[in-house]
This record gives structure tokens, C-alpha cells and sequence, in this order.
């Protein structure tokens, strides 16, 4: 067994020092050309029957997902995305209807994020794989990253949390129309909302793996815990608090900062609690009326 | 089956026109940025028992080979390759001694290239899949693909060609100890080179698939064609004109230009040909004394 956080962790050891990440863990790296501006680079990578099944997912839910999934990236950095690369790796035998709805899916992902697909490669494979690496740019020294949160820094949501897992679970059960199976095949990533708030942002993450996994990012990278108010929590319709705590691939963005709007192109946003000095008990303590528990992060294991 | 040109000609005929590209199918994508810097963004993609054999590549060759291809290709844009993504999927019983040989691989190409791993993402897979994107840059209008080689230019092509063929022939005859294997597992792609003659040139390839099919892509974006003579064409040492002609990965840059140097940092640069006005007879004509043939591109499809 060779799970993905201990291949993560080699990496990171012995590429740690000699990367130029904004900090350790970002989802995407910033990077200083010489010619002054700041790029943001980020991939990801959609393996058939770990983060998809054919047979659940539209193709043309793959090709949007796999691009939408880097905009919230890019966007989560105060970023704005701009090309991608497509590696695709398919089967033989598979019916090229399968292809044309997957680049539906990608070109539907260019034309509603303004992105645009710069080229790629291609092979065949027993399954199919699909890798989108994009770039996105921000002027120097001014992308977000996690580790910026401070004690006394509003913690803010935008949007409402756990439709994409109730989406899933729906799907799973073979519905089809509903308004949360349509958000969790066809994310709407916040990146513009992500680059309205970048100079007020002092950390900023997109919800992919949960909020309690998510934030829990904000605050190790930043050293910090919060106190988050139950109440809240902008709970999605149908959804119950717990999948609005762990349930991942919102894609929304957890903001620290200390003040915020509250909206953003009819996106609300929504203080759920605030940044605290380092508390002992854990990382994220949740508050309801006069208890106050600690919010273990769960994870997300996408789809498996 | 779907074949990759197949794939690749569908993705052409959506996308083309919205692609931000030099010429339509150079190796690399040039993406001008607002900050007035120029990007050149490319991907490779090796799948295990497709690019290469686990039970006959080493595990640091696998690594290696994935920067140097895309160094190469950024290189043979004249462009300065900077920094990279990698995507890795990994079965779940796989050696945790392999990750190790393939990130000894991918550091001694980042230390030998001057290239830097940024980011990326991992799963498993029941093969092994890795997916290189490499964002290099280059001074606005400066990047040189393939489609500008105009007749009256010389056609040139750098160091020695069919190494890596008869290396991977030799590979698969159980011989390890021997220069063209070595070639073989760890190329050395021209990048430097690229980025000397970059003001000179008027097209550019690295040599990826072969001498043949590489000159051809050069000839048919420029709507060119190429006398070439057979005698010039440096053949590696122990190796038959046709691997020089027709062998894949050497990694050697094709150049076109009124004239270049006759070496760079060592490297011996070879005038083989000239581009001449579009022949009926075909792209390539090789002359051998007095008689003149037409050459037809041969692929090569790199390991099956």
C-alpha cells in the first residue's frame, strides 16, 4: 500500500527546501519569472474508478471537473487562470463518444472560466487518466496563500457547504435531477470572487477536501486555531451539518481576513468564526450556544 | 482502438482555432502573458508498458526522461525551461524503493537542467503513470516554432542521431553497460543550444520521434521542403543510417537558418541540407551522389 499522503510526504522531504512555494502545502506554486510577474502553477490528476467511474459520471462531467478543479486552485491563490495543459490517457476500445463528451465537458470548463487549453499529450491505458497542469498569474508578492491567518482575523465562507457530497450520494442512488448532483458534476469555482478579495484576504483555500480538513490547512500552516460558530455555517438546502463540515469538492473558498463584503456577485459571504492563538484542545473548536468541542478534520476520499 | 493521432486530430479540430499556439502541433505552447512575458508550457506523459518497462528501465531513467523531454521541448523553442509539475500514480503495491530511484532520477535531472519541481498531485493506478508539465519562458516574439523555415536556409541538426535507438535495442537484449544505453536512459536534451541559436533560427524541433518525422513537421508548417544529403547526416557511433534517419529520442535539435556556428559548448552543429520550394515528389529528398529519393517519415513509437 502506497497511499497518497506518504508519497506526498517523500516528496516534500526531499523537495521541500529546493521548492518555491508560497509555503509548504499550497495546492498551487507560486513562482517569480525574471521578467517580474508571479506565476501560479497547479495540477490535477483524475484516475477512472478512484476519482470517477464511467459509469456514474458523465464524460463530460470528467473534462469539466478536471479543469474546474484547477480554477478553484488558481483562484483559492488570489490568482487568475489562464492555460492549461491536457494529458489523456485512454483506452483502446474506448467508444470515441466518450471523447467528444469529455471535451464538451473541457470546452464548456474554457469558455465559462475564460481559460483556454494550451496543449497537451496523449496515450492509450487500461484506464482512463486524465491530468490537467495549469497556469494562472497575479502581480508580484500579491497571491494568497495559507499561512498568513492571524488571531483576530474573521474566518469567512462563501457560498453554502455540502451539496457536492449530498450530490454524490444522490448519484450513487441513480438520481440524476437535482440541483446537487448537477453542483457536484459541474463545480463552480469562486476564482473571481477568489481575486476580488485578494488584497483583504491573509490566507485563502478552496474547499476540496472539506471544511474541517480545509481550514484545518489555513491553521496549521499559519500556526493558529479558530473558533468557528456552529450556527453559522452556511448549510447548503437538503444537507445536513455534517456533510457541510467534511463533505469535500464544494469548491468554495475559506477566506481569513479581517473584514470582508457580504457578497460578492450575489455569492454570499459569510463569517463563520475567527482566528485564536494556538489552543491546545485542537486546532478548530466549534461552538454552539455555551459548549465548545473540538472539530476533528475528516478528510475526503473523493470517490472510491 | 483509438490511436493517438486520432485523439490528437480530434482535439485539433475543437480547439485549434482557440488555441493559443506558435503554429498548430509545435511540441510546446507559447502563451503570451499580460505582464509582457511570453510562456512556453508542455507536457509528457509516460505510461508504464507503453514509454517504458518497469522490469527494463530503471526506475531514475523513468524520472530523468520525464524532465528531459520537456526540457527539451521548451529548449527547442529557445525558450529557458524553468519549473515543473509532476502527476504520479502508483500501484498501491509498489515498492516504496522505486519512488525513491524515480525521485533520484527527476533530482539529478533538476540539478543537471536547471529546472525546479513546483507542485503537483498523486494517486494510485494499477500502473504507473507520469505526467510532466513544464512552464519555461522567453522574451516576447522570440520563441521560434516550426512553421517559419524558408527555402534558401540550411537545414542543421545538432550532435549525433540513432544513439538512443540502438541503445534501447541493446536494452532489450539484456546489454546495460554501454554509451548508447545510457543515452538511451538519460538523455541530454539541447536546451542550451536552443536558446543560442534562438535569434538565428527560423524553425526549430528537438528530435523526439525521429530525424525523419521531425524534419517533416518542421516542412510541412512551413510548406517547405528539404534536400538533404545523405553523407552529411552525423550518424552516432555503431549505428546504421536508417536508426540515424528514422530513430526517435535522440533529443538533438533540427535548425533551419541562413547559417550557424559549427559548434556550441562542445556540441557539433551540421549543416545536412538546405529547405528548398515544395517538391511534388514529397517533403524529403535525400541525395546520395547523384541519385535523389524520396524519404518518407517512419514514426517511431517509442516502446511497445
Amino acid at each position: 500500500m502506497y497511499p497518497e499522503k506518504e508519497l506526498i510526504a517523500r516528496i516534500r522531504g526531499r523537495f521541500g527546501e529546493d521548492r518555491s512555494l508560497a509555503g509548504p502545502g499550497d495546492d498551487a506554486a507560486i513562482v517569480n519569472l525574471p521578467e517580474g510577474v508571479s506565476l501560479v502553477l497547479c495540477s490535477d490528476l483524475l484516475v477512472e474508478n478512484t476519482h470517477f467511474r464511467r459509469s456514474l459520471h458523465p464524460a463530460d462531467s470528467v473534462g469539466f471537473k478536471a479543469v474546474a478543479a484547477n480554477v478553484s486552485d488558481v483562484g483559492a491563490m488570489g490568482a487568475e487562470p489562464a492555460y492549461f495543459l491536457l494529458a489523456l490517457a485512454v483506452p483502446d476500445d474506448l467508444d470515441p463518444s466518450w471523447i467528444d463528451l469529455f471535451f464538451d465537458g473541457i470546452d464548456e470548463a474554457c469558455r465559462r472560466f475564460g481559460v483556454r487549453l494550451a496543449g497537451g499529450d496523449s496515450s492509450t491505458a487500461e484506464r482512463v487518466f486524465v491530468d490537467v497542469a495549469m497556469a494562472g498569474h497575479v502581480p508580484r508578492d500579491q497571491a494568497v496563500g495559507r499561512h498568513g491567518a492571524q488571531p483576530g482575523d474573521g474566518v469567512f465562507v462563501t457560498g453554502s457547504l455540502g451539496s457536492a457530497m449530498l450530490g454524490l450520494q444522490l448519484l450513487e442512488d441513480g438520481i440524476r435531477d437535482h440541483p446537487a448532483v448537477h453542483r457536484h458534476l459541474y463545480p463552480e469555482p469562486r476564482h473571481r470572487l477568489g481575486q476580488s478579495v485578494r488584497s483583504r484576504a491573509s490566507a485563502m483555500i478552496d474547499v476540496s477536501d472539506g471544511l474541517s480538513t480545509d481550514l484545518a490547512h489555513i491553521l496549521e500552516a499559519s500556526g493558529t486555531s479558530a473558533r468557528i460558530d456552529r450556527e453559522a455555517v452556511p448549510v447548503a438546502p437538503e444537507v445536513d451539518l455534517t456533510m457541510a463540515l467534511h463533505g469535500g469538492e464544494d469548491f468554495e473558498l475559506i477566506v481569513t481576513a479581517a473584514d470582508l463584503p457580504g457578497e460578492f456577485e450575489g455569492i454570499p459571504i459569510t463569517r463563520i468564526g475567527e482566528i485564536i492563538e494556538p489552543d491546545p484542545r485542537g486546532r478548530i473548536l466549534i461552538v454552539s450556544g455555551s459548549s465548545e468541542q473540538v472539530l476533528e478534520p475528516q478528510g475526503w476520499q473523493h470517490f472510491q
